[in-house]
């Protein structure tokens, strides 16, 4: 027993009592006669006191401890004269008797503290220091209790946990494998999931009827800030379930997490097709915390000899209430945000509703002030509100909008990191073209259901037939999605006839999946969702970098063990591999 | 919704009720002008009855249903005339007025009932029909309440689970590592975790103070039957304590796992040190469930002029009680076991304790009757008794008594699955010497902390240092195991040094460790459980590829999804790597 209590845990109730803490140096300070430690752990932080007058010896021991020691300390609980009502021992103190260095700490390369001075790299390459701050720690025991609250509501649910295996097969269909040679069968790879998709339907058809599980997967892919080649996945599958009993259970899920760890009520998620979403915020996770919903503008707009307009597929607006004030470089401010290669827009029109009552518009030399009022009506805007117009190819125009509310409900504070809306985005296509491989591509993954009624048009308009899947987006970020699967063998050789697969490549990469549907497989469906990122949405942070113990940088690097690393002749030797010359 | 209850849900007090169920066509039997088919799913089986004076035509479809087809059937819920008992759903059938068929199945390539005619190829191949049989579905359900126990005794004792990474580095210390080829960092790769020990050491030092994970590890070894390429393991660490407290702790959780999920009252765990293990038991693992513990006979045997004895490092017995009626074929089928290769005794010496009195050895001649009185006292032997005695080195003749005492607990009944019997080994040493490499390997791993008591020892007989180091038992399979760590960096240093390790070699590879022990690293220990092994004992399983969802074969293969493969020419040059000519 190195020690009786922890440093978040004494109080007045526990005054006189001898006790013994552990815990690193947080701080200390003399005053006079005295000094005074902070000691921290992971509980709380508890003040020390040590006095010349006492123990002129032990004092100076104090004094010699650095920062981030760590120390074992026996007292006695005593109050505090100067107290801090800000932490829950801020009323008591120590007074030390008898201390002990259990081991010295070189001075840390950046402050522990809320606020550091340390930069991405060092953090990340101390990690282990960095995960010492609160801010670090805590999104890590957020983490914690969330996947507690997730597990606890689906075994109250009836699903069953059940570990899929992690040493699978490489299919060339969706995104990059890693893969792992095999010792013991030459020549050949496993390969790490990107899900376990296809065991969880095979749990299915075994009965299993309700499975979950918290699983690590993983994509070799170029890295982006908000990407890690390995992540972690809420993943769900259900039997003898359609769409509705999907929906209702995981939004009860969702729910029950925001009110059990942040004490949030969600409300009922609203549901909203795929086209809607495109139509009214060019986007398939439209940010609901904030409303500017696009008002398509044609008939409005389109005929009054401005080239623009009169010659665009769609010319759509947006209102941002108030901001008629809007200064000329403010507006140009907002033209240079969408013209912006990423963006890529030509350009942006403004109409001003100003506080006289006037119209003042960017193009106002091919519009009266009869159409520009039209205009306004349209928009149903008031008096102090500003409209931004963009016109051109539907797709790319709503894109282009989508990035321009955002930034806008981003300026105007809108975007409030407390304030949580989350939805159902339902209807989604099935498949999707690809300008690379000229070819469709199964939107979500070759397994999806189609809607019934659109079967007929995988022959004529692929790319209107509609899928049943759905996707829950919170605050404008895709959380989890999933869909009702195809369950017969049938249905799912003529998929793949549709993706471009073979019979071969079907039977070879597939041909389990689709043995197991011959053999009594029940109508199922699922979903799965992204941890790291519904982590990071309960934080309130922008990467889910931060709630990841250690993660991998952009390189895909962890830089505090220096991995990947060379690895040894022998051990290529064993594998029967060998690194090609160009490399 | 496809269904309003399942299929062990409904009772007597249910009739009337009009319901609808889905299932599996268990089987289907006529009786005159019925047809009773009897459907599954997860939750248990319910009667359907057709009958055909109700509708001839709905009959005649049920009487087509093959086995294992997926229906849904609209009915109500009747009283039966001929309860079954044995089962929830027994006093109740469903008079089934509508039928239809979600999927046909092809007949199953063995029968899906608790017993199966499926041999273990056939049923690997088809893993997903295998699961559908109760005996392997409890298996996994088992598991999953195991789990779910675990992480709740765990959390409420504040402890938190972190995930850390599953792409890490290789260390060619212990065993064989799965590697990663990364793409983005061309010919270098990253490793599969074999356990999270390195992690779990630096979260000590970030100050997380009790960490858990239920986590996949990864060992590329030649498999036996309990061995798998991906394991799971309970990992845990926790700082500021001493062996003790580690003892104590998990002592809690594996009490509270047996009564939570077997109604077991396992008790206290006795505690028995490494040395007296291999004296009694000569096994670091025990089975405690019965006696029959060894003891040393040189002071009785010796001189007697036998050589066998008289030249033996160790003379020791075993006293199989109630055994003197063994017939001489008897034992010598248990002197041919322990002469076959894998156990490698040269013979075995008996003494039988005769009813009337009267003690024969094998060894007659060497001994007088009064000898072999004192031979039968020193074994504290009772008339019905027989002794087997065997002679060596000592620790070669341990471990080949070892399994004989083990052979005879299962020609007597006394390894009993249902009966549990549990306790810690502790002490274990430091180091052991390897024979191939002619030098010592850490016992545990590099990171255990030698007794402080016998650090000096290092130098002089490093084979006889202890280590704060700790093994949990169960039905003589280790469980779990784990230790104090070095948590200072010079003791590490001297650790590595005398492992073998140059200093440059202990940088590459561990020198992230050591540097965290610099910045303030707390004293900290930790265990891990074999979560498959555990739960295969709670099963009463022999093999833990019984208990797990997706096994693979001895030679690392899934059978089912036929992996490893072949990967494209494309994706080995995206990895910069080639196979071998020679493979």
């Amino acid at each position: 027993m190195y020690r009786t209590h922890t440093c978040g845990q004494l109080t007045l109730a526990d005054l006189g009592k001898k006790i013994t803490l552990c815990g690193w140096v947080q701080k200390s300070r003399d005053l006079g006669g005295m000094t005074f430690i902070d000691m921290r752990d992971r509980y709380g932080v508890t003040q020390l006191a040590f006095n010349a007058d006492d123990d002129e010896a032990l004092r100076a021991r104090a004094r010699e401890l650095g920062r981030e020691y760590v120390i074992q300390v026996k007292g006695t609980v005593i109050e505090r004269s100067s107290k801090n009502l800000k932490i829950s021992t801020g009323e008591i103190e120590i007074k030390v008797a008898d201390l002990a260095v259990l081991n010295a700490a070189k001075l840390p390369p950046f402050l522990i503290e809320d606020e550091t001075d340390g930069g991405d790299d060092l953090r990340m390459k101390y990690r282990y220091l960095d995960l010492r701050r609160n801010p670090v720690r805590n999104n890590l025991v957020l983490r914690h209790q969330m996947a507690q609250a997730v597990r606890s509501f689906l075994d109250q649910q009836g699903f069953l946990e059940v570990e899929t295996p992690v040493l699978i097969k490489s299919t060339p269909e969706g995104a990059r494998d890693f893969v792992v040679p095999s010792r013991m069968n030459e020549g050949q790879f496993y390969a790490l999931p990107q899900s376990p998709q296809t065991f969880k339907q095979l749990l299915m058809v075994s009965g299993f009827d309700r499975y979950f599980q918290i699983v690590k997967c993983f994509r070799d892919e170029d890295l982006r800030a908000d990407r890690q080649p390995e992540f972690t996945q809420i993943d769900c599958e259900m039997a003898f379930v359609e769409q509705e009993d999907i929906l209702n259970l995981f939004e009860e899920l969702i729910s029950y997490l925001f009110k059990k760890v942040k004490n949030v009520e969600i409300g009922k998620l609203p549901r909203m097709t795929y086209a809607d979403a495109m139509r009214l915020y060019g986007s398939d996770k439209p940010d609901t915390r904030f409303g500017m919903q696009f008002v398509e503008l044609n008939p409005v707009l389109q005929g009054a000899g401005f080239p623009v307009f009169d010659n665009a597929e769609l010319v759509v607006g947006i209102k941002a209430e108030g901001c008629a004030s809007y200064t000329r470089k403010q507006i140009d401010a907002l033209t240079d945000f969408v013209k912006r290669p990423q963006i890529g827009a030509t350009g942006l029109v403004y109409l001003r509703y100003n506080e006289d009552g006037s119209l003042k518009s960017s193009v106002d030399k091919f519009f009266s002030q009869e159409q520009l009022q039209a205009w306004a009506k349209a928009m149903d805007a008031n008096v102090g509100d500003l409209i931004l117009v963009m016109a051109g190819d539907a797709d790319k125009t709503r894109k282009q909008l989508n990035e321009l509310r955002l930034e806008l409900g981003n300026q105007l504070g809108l975007r409030d990191k407390n304030k949580f809306s989350a939805l159902w985005v339902v209807d989604f296509p099935l498949l999707e073209w690809d300008d690379d491989t000229k070819r469709y591509h199964a939107m979500h993954h070759p397994f999806t259901s189609p809607k019934p009624e659109d079967i007929a048009l995988l022959d004529t308009a692929p790319g209107e037939v509609r899928a049943n899947a759905y996707d829950m987006v919170i605050n404008g970020t895709e959380v989890g999605g999933g869909s009702i699967r195809i369950f017969e063998k049938d249905l799912q050789q003529l998929m793949f006839k549709h993706l471009g697969f073979t019979q071969e490549e079907a039977q070879t990469q597939f041909g389990f999946l689709m043995d197991a549907f011959t053999y009594g497989a029940p109508p199922h469906g699922g979903i799965a969702f992204g941890f790291d990122r519904l982590v990071s949405i309960f934080a309130g942070l922008d990467s889910i970098r931060d709630v990841i113990a250690f993660p991998k940088n952009n390189a895909g690097r962890d830089v505090m063990i220096d991995s990947p690393s060379s690895i040894s002749q022998e051990q290529l030797d064993e594998l029967k591999i060998e690194i090609s010359a160009k490399a």
